[in-house]
């Protein structure tokens, strides 16, 4: 019998109305991937009732976990390295909990075509293929020229020496064990770039190329459109119907 | 052995950045669903090759369908009847090839949890559950008070009928054929209300309550956020490499 190697998904996640509905999406999405294993990780102080129920129900090997950002990044203006801490946290999950295999930041917006995870499951150090729907290129990419390396194709490219999206990427277990001091910055827009330089050494002509040589999209940057936090519903008015029950899951 | 009903599943669609990425998470989710017949009708003149494509590799039995907006609508200022075309060229199919089952109108853009189907399959006329996401007020649902219909909760009710979301309602095939004028208005915002009242006689109080007698949201009105079209590749300088390969998914 042949092993599959597990994957280990990596989904930073926090509060807010359109929570449950994404990660519902993407749990329906991982149902389709064998050896799966889900490590979703809260941007919160506390576990959110509502992921923990979703995550119980869905049949896939997971493990929830918290990872606040720190209070100083909350204080500052400007972006925040939103994700940053919960992607840590999921790091040094794999490096107490797991020994083979690859890991993956897949973020609960996104839309992964399931056949994503079989390109990526046989990585060997790092593996990257393109992002659909990122910047203003609409693209984001590692080039092949002839079927070889020749640079980055990205819509920013800000002097980064990995310009990818966080979903173009997969990182071999084994490679991130070796390098016990990896990590992602608290560096907005600086995310990928740093952790993958933090893998040193490791430079862009070792990339694994899949995605049939990255001529497939088969990942997309998709955004979901914020909504307002719902309307309070009058418990009076409502006192003795759904509504009650509804508003629960709605706050 | 049982014979579950079979699911029509209607989905309008059109050309645009996210189209794939949201056909391929919502085929995602209905390769999970037994018995599930997938009406994708494009508002288009040419079937879109990258559709096609896509709906032959899912497994998921499907139609594929094209109904342009008729011009006198495109040339409307305003808010277009978006999808109207497409889903009377559903009705039409139903009336020519099924005879049993149940139909639902899913846009591309939602998020369905795959419960939903299971509660929809029942239906023996019409049946409505909430809806989340949806309007000012986060919600859509019929109010059940002390279990029996007591109207509807929506962020807009503008004099409606039947004020609700296009994701909250299934019908039974054997009463859409019992009613060969029933049909979808082209009348921006009030699409589902006009659908609901072609369906007379029928009346609020016959309305079918699913999803625990509407007490969970197993469905949210999504909306993801549009893409500029991408960037041109200048293919001059990008010749022999992977970037004209993945333009042709990009435009």
């Amino acid at each position: 019998m042949r092993i599959i190697p597990p994957l280990y998904i990596i989904t930073p996640t926090y509060r807010r109305p359109e929570q449950i509905a994404e990660l519902t999406r993407l749990a329906q999405t991982l149902m389709h991937v064998q050896n799966v294993h889900w490590l979703v990780i809260e941007d919160a102080k506390e576990k959110t009732p509502h992921v923990t129920e979703l995550l119980s129900r869905t049949g896939i090997s997971f493990e929830h976990l918290l990872a606040p950002m720190p209070e100083s990044y909350k204080l500052r203006k400007g972006s925040k390295p939103r994700g940053v801490s919960n992607r840590n946290r999921g790091l040094e999950w794999l490096r107490e909990n797991a020994t083979s295999g690859v890991f993956y930041f897949a973020d609960d917006d996104n839309t992964y075509d399931i056949k994503i995870f079989e390109e990526m499951r046989s990585t060997e150090k790092v593996s990257m293929w393109p992002v659909g729907l990122c910047t203003k290129t609409g693209l984001s990419t590692p080039i092949l020229k002839n079927g070889s390396f020749s640079g980055f194709f990205d819509g920013w490219i800000a002097g980064r020496k990995f310009p990818v999206d966080m979903a173009g990427f997969a990182v071999s277990v084994k490679f991130l064990l070796e390098r016990p001091r990896a990590a992602m910055p608290y560096k907005p827009g600086f995310e990928e770039d740093g952790f993958l330089k933090s893998l040193a050494p490791f430079e862009p002509k070792q990339i694994e190329f899949k995605a049939q040589n990255c001529t497939k999209i088969l990942v997309w940057h998709t955004q979901t459109r914020k909504n307002e936090p719902a309307l309070a519903i009058d418990t009076a008015k409502y006192g003795n119907t759904n509504l009650i029950m509804l508003r629960q899951q709605i706050v």
